[in-house]
C-alpha cells in the first residue's frame, strides 16, 4: 500500500464540491470531513492517542463503536477473501520480523523520505515540504540529487531553477543538504543495542507472506493459484500523518498475495480488480464515490508491473482505497536470492518447476474505516411531526444518521423498552437473547424519540421497542432507521427476520 | 499479565507426570509438548517467524489453522466479555503509547531486568541466569544490591555467600556489576532520534484503558460498576523467550479493566475469578488441569492489592494463564497525577466523587491457545477394522485427534466427496453453502480413512461425507470425531444440527 507523494501535496479541500443525490442536505468536502470527525469524537469512535498527556501525532485510538465497526469490517473482509474461499489460507505474523527481510524487500536501502534542517532555525522538513514554485520543481530536485549528489544539491537546484525554496515557516532559504531519512520505526531486540540486535516493525504485512510461501504450499498442500492473506498492524515513521485516520502512523493492513502462473496472471489481475470493487459495494460504498484508476507507466512502484488503484471519492479529492499490483516474481525472486533457499514451485499439472507471479490486494482497514465513515454520514430532514413531539420538540428538526450497512453497523440492533420502570425487565431479557446473534446495545434512558435519534447518529439500522402490546401479544415495533417506518414482529420471528435484513 | 521469576527456573519437565483419564494413550510432560509442538509445525498451526533468514528468537508466526483457531478463541473472548454484556465497553488502542504514560506506570523506573557482561568473554546475562547455588541466594544478592549498590556488589555478595556464581557458558567468575536493563522495546518517533523523540511498544494493553476512563464516561455514559475491554499485541524485551508460545518478545493480551466502588471490589474480584475460570471450562479445557491459586502477600506486584491467578497444569508443572487482580485505584491515581487532570468519577446514586478501584482480568491470547492446544492433543487406540481397511492399513493404528471444543476448532466442519470424480461438484457446492455460517474445509484429496486421520489432527469435530445415497435423498453421513459415530443428516437441516452442536 504505497501512496503517490504528489497526492498529499493537494491539501484544500473546496467547499460544496459534488453532491450526492442520497443526501438530503448535502454536507460535502471540508465541511464533511469536520462533521465526521466531530461526530468520531463525540460519540467515541475515534480518540485522539494520548490526549491526556498532550496527544501524540500521528496515532489514534478507536472507542467502542469504532472498536465494533473496525471488527466488522475486518471480519467482513476475512469471510470474503479466506474463509469463504478454498483457495486462500490465512496467516498472522510477528510485527518485529526477522532484519534481512527488509534487506531483501529493499525497504531498508530504498523505503526513505528525504529531510533538510533549516541551518538558521535547526528545524527539520521533508525537502517536498519547502515552498516549491510548482510541484515539478521537487521532482527535477530529485532527479538533480541522483545527478550531483547531496553536497552540490543547493547549487544544483539554484542554477537549474533559478531559485531556492523557502521554508513553510520562516521563509528561509538556508538548509543542510538532503539526507535520507527511513520511514521504518526501529528498534533492538536482546539485551545489546548495536547493529547486530537492530530490527524494525514491518512497514507494510505482505513481506511475511512471502517469506511463508514454501511452508504453504509444503504444509497446507495449496497448489498455484493460491492466495495467502494477513491483517495486522503495519508502522510507518511519516514526517507528516494527516487527514484524521488517512495516514497514520501505525494502521492496519489487509493484504492478499495471490500465487500464480505468469501466464495468468492478466486474467487473475482482473478477477481480484472486479472482486475487490465487488466487495466495497457489499461494504455499501455507494458507486458514484468509487472508480478504477490503472497507474501511468512511470508511477509504477519499482516492484509493480501494472496496478490499478480503487480509488474513494474523499473529501480532498479522489485518492487511493486499495491497490491491486501485479508484483510479478519480485519478491520471491528477492527472498530466494537472501536466503539462498530455492523458492520455486513444482507444477504438476504442467510438469514445469517456476517461480510464481503475485497478484496483490492491499487494502487498509482504517481507511476503509474512514470511507465507511465518511460515505454514511448524512443529515435528514425528514422528521415528522409525531417525532418530533415524541423527542420532546416543538418543530421538526435535521437529524443526523449515519447509513451504514447493517452488515457492518457497530450496533445492529438497540432494544428500548417504552417505559424503563414498566418493559425494562422484558426488553433486557430480550436484548440479551438477540445478543447470541448480533451486536446489540440496551438503552432505557430519555423519550423514544431522542434515544431514536442517538441510535441514528450512531447509525443502528434497527431499533426494537418493546410496548405495552409486547407485553400481551409478544410483538415488537421494528423501526427501520432510513425509512423510519415501523412495523410489528413477533419476538420468536426476530431473529429470521432481522437476519434476512444482515444478509448473513 | 506479570509472571513471578523463579517460575521459570524450573527447566527440567518431568516425563510421565499425572495421567489424565480422558486420554487413552497418555502422553504427558515433556513428550506432550514437543508432540504438540511438532504437530503445530507439521500441520501449520505455527511457525518459527523469519526461518528463511535462520529465525529470530522469541517471535511466532501462525499459519492457517492457527490463525482460525487464535481467531475463534478471542472472539469468544470478544463475545464472553464485551458483546454479551452491558456493563462493558470495548477500546483498541496504539501500541506506541504517549511515552509520558510509561513514566506514570512506573515500566520506565521499574520494568526491567538486572544484565552482568562477562569481563572476558563479553557476552551478556540476566543475573538470575548465573549459576547461583540456590534460586534463595538471588533474591539475596537483589537485596544486597539495593543495599550496597552496583559498585560494591560482587564483594559484598562473596562475602555473604562465600562465592561468586560462574557464567552458564564457561564457568568464569569475573562479571561487571549489574546494570538495569528496561524490558520495553524502544523506538523513535518522528524525524529526529533523541530523547525527545523516545517512545516504546508498549509491555501491556492495559494503561491506554486508563488513559481513556473518563471519555468512556463521558461518551458511552459509562456508570461504575463497568468495564472496559481490549484485545492487542504488547511487547517485552525478554532475554530468555522460552517454552514455545508461553513466552514470547510479541505476544497478544485480552485484558479487562472493571472499574468498581471501592466498598464493592471483593465481591466484584470475586465475581470476576469465577466468571473466567468458567470462561476456560466453556472454552474445553478439562477441569482437573484448572486450579485458581492466591498471591502470597509478599508475591504481589507493587500495584497489586489482591491478586488470583488462574493456572494450569503445564507439561513443566502449574503455570499463569490469566491473572486477576484488585489493582486498587493506583492506575487512576498515578495518570492524574501525572497529567494535572482530575480523573475522579461522580457518583450520581451515591452522591459522592471518588476515584474507582479496579478489578483486572488479564489473559493472553497466545497461552490460552497453547493451553487449548496442550489440553486437546490426544491418541485414541480405538480405531475399528472398518477405519483401518478403509484408510487403507491391514492392522489398526493410533490416531493423534485434537479434540478441540467445536466452538473454536478452527475448522468446524469437512466436507468430502465419497469420489472426487462422481461426488466433487455436489460436495463442493454444499461447502459453499456451509462456509456462511461455519469454518469449513473442502477435501477430495486420498482416502475417506485419510481424509478423516487428517481431520482429526486439526481437530476437526464434524466431517461430512457426500456419497451414492446423498445423491439419490439429498443427505449426508455426519461423522463424530470424538465417537466416530456416523449419522445421516438432511442437507436442508445440516445447519440447525450442527449450530446445536456448536452452541452458538
Amino acid at each position: 500500500m504505497e501512496e503517490s507523494r504528489s497526492e498529499e501535496q493537494i491539501l484544500d479541500v473546496p467547499r460544496g464540491e459534488a453532491e450526492s443525490p442520497a443526501s438530503q442536505l448535502a454536507v460535502e468536502g471540508r465541511e464533511r470531513l469536520e462533521k465526521v470527525v466531530e461526530l468520531c469524537k463525540r460519540r467515541g469512535f475515534v480518540f485522539p492517542s494520548g490526549e491526556l498527556y498532550g496527544g501524540i501525532q500521528g496515532f489514534w485510538d478507536y472507542g467502542h463503536y469504532g472498536v465494533e465497526l473496525r471488527r466488522a469490517i475486518r471480519d467482513f473482509w476475512w469471510k470474503r477473501v479466506v474463509e469463504e474461499r478454498e483457495d486462500v489460507v490465512g496467516l498472522d505474523s510477528a510485527i518485529i520480523t526477522h532484519p534481512e527481510t527488509w534487506v531483501a524487500s529493499g525497504h531498508v536501502g530504498a523505503f526513505h523520505d528525504l529531510m533538510v534542517d533549516d541551518l538558521d532555525t535547526k528545524e527539520r522538513f521533508r525537502l517536498d515540504n519547502l515552498r516549491w514554485q510548482k510541484e515539478e520543481h521537487f521532482w527535477e530536485a530529485v532527479k538533480l540529487l541522483e545527478a550531483v549528489g547531496e553536497e552540490g544539491f543547493w547549487q544544483a537546484v539554484e542554477e537549474r531553477l533559478g531559485y531556492i525554496p523557502a521554508s513553510p515557516t520562516t521563509g528561509n532559504h538556508r538548509f543542510t543538504p538532503p539526507r535520507r531519512f527511513n520511514l521504518m520505526f526501529k528498534t533492538f531486540v536482546g539485551p545489546v543495542e548495536d547493529e547486530s540486535s537492530l530490527a524494525w516493525l514491518r512497514p507494510e504485512t505482505c513481506q511475511s507472506i512471502f517469506l511463508h510461501f514454501d511452508d504453504v504450499v509444503t504444509v497446507n498442500r495449496m497448489r498455484v493459484p493460491f492466495g495467502i492473506a494477513q491483517v495486522g498492524k503495519a508502522f510507518r515513521n511519516e514526517i507528516t500523518p494527516q487527514r484524521f485516520i488517512f495516514r497514520s502512523r501505525e494502521f492496519v493492513q489487509m493484504e492478499l498475495e495471490f500465487f500464480v502462473h505468469p501466464q495468468d496472471k492478466e486474467r487473475w489481475f482482473d478477477y481480484w480488480l472486479e472482486e475487490r470493487e465487488r466487495w466495497y459495494r457489499e461494504l455499501g460504498i455507494r458507486g458514484e464515490n468509487l472508480r478504477l484508476r490503472p497507474h501511468r507507466q512511470d508511477e509504477l512502484a519499482h516492484y509493480a508491473e501494472r496496478c490499478t488503484d480503487v480509488e474513494y471519492r474523499f473529501p480532498w479529492g479522489w485518492g487511493e482505497l486499495e491497490g491491486i499490483a501485479d508484483r510479478g516474481d519480485f519478491d520471491l525472486r528477492q527472498h530466494q536470492e537472501h536466503s539462498g533457499k530455492s523458492l520455486e514451485y513444482f507444477d504438476q499439472e504442467r510438469g514445469e518447476k517456476y517461480l510464481p507471479h503475485v497478484v496483490e490486494c492491499s487494502a487498509g482497514l482504517d481507511r476503509t474505516m474512514l470511507v465507511v465513515l465518511l460515505d454514511a454520514y448524512d443529515v435528514d430532514l425528514a422528521e415528522t411531526g409525531a417525532e418530533a413531539r415524541q423527542a420532546g420538540r416543538a418543530e421538526v428538526e435535521p437529524r443526523v444518521v449515519m447509513r451504514f450497512s447493517p452488515r457492518v453497523a457497530p450496533i445492529q440492533v438497540a432494544v428500548l423498552p417504552l417505559r424503563k420502570n414498566r418493559h425494562g425487565e422484558q426488553a433486557r431479557r430480550l436484548s440479551a437473547e438477540l445478543r447470541r446473534y448480533f451486536r446489540v446495545e440496551y438503552d432505557d434512558a430519555g423519550s423514544i424519540g431522542r434515544r431514536y435519534r442517538r441510535q441514528d447518529e450512531i447509525g443502528t439500522p434497527f431499533c426494537l421497542t418493546w410496548d405495552n402490546q409486547s407485553d400481551e401479544d409478544q410483538t415488537v415495533t421494528v423501526r427501520d432507521r432510513d425509512s423510519r417506518e415501523q412495523v410489528r414482529v413477533a419476538v420468536d420471528k426476530l431473529r429470521d427476520y432481522l437476519e434476512e435484513k444482515f444478509q448473513l
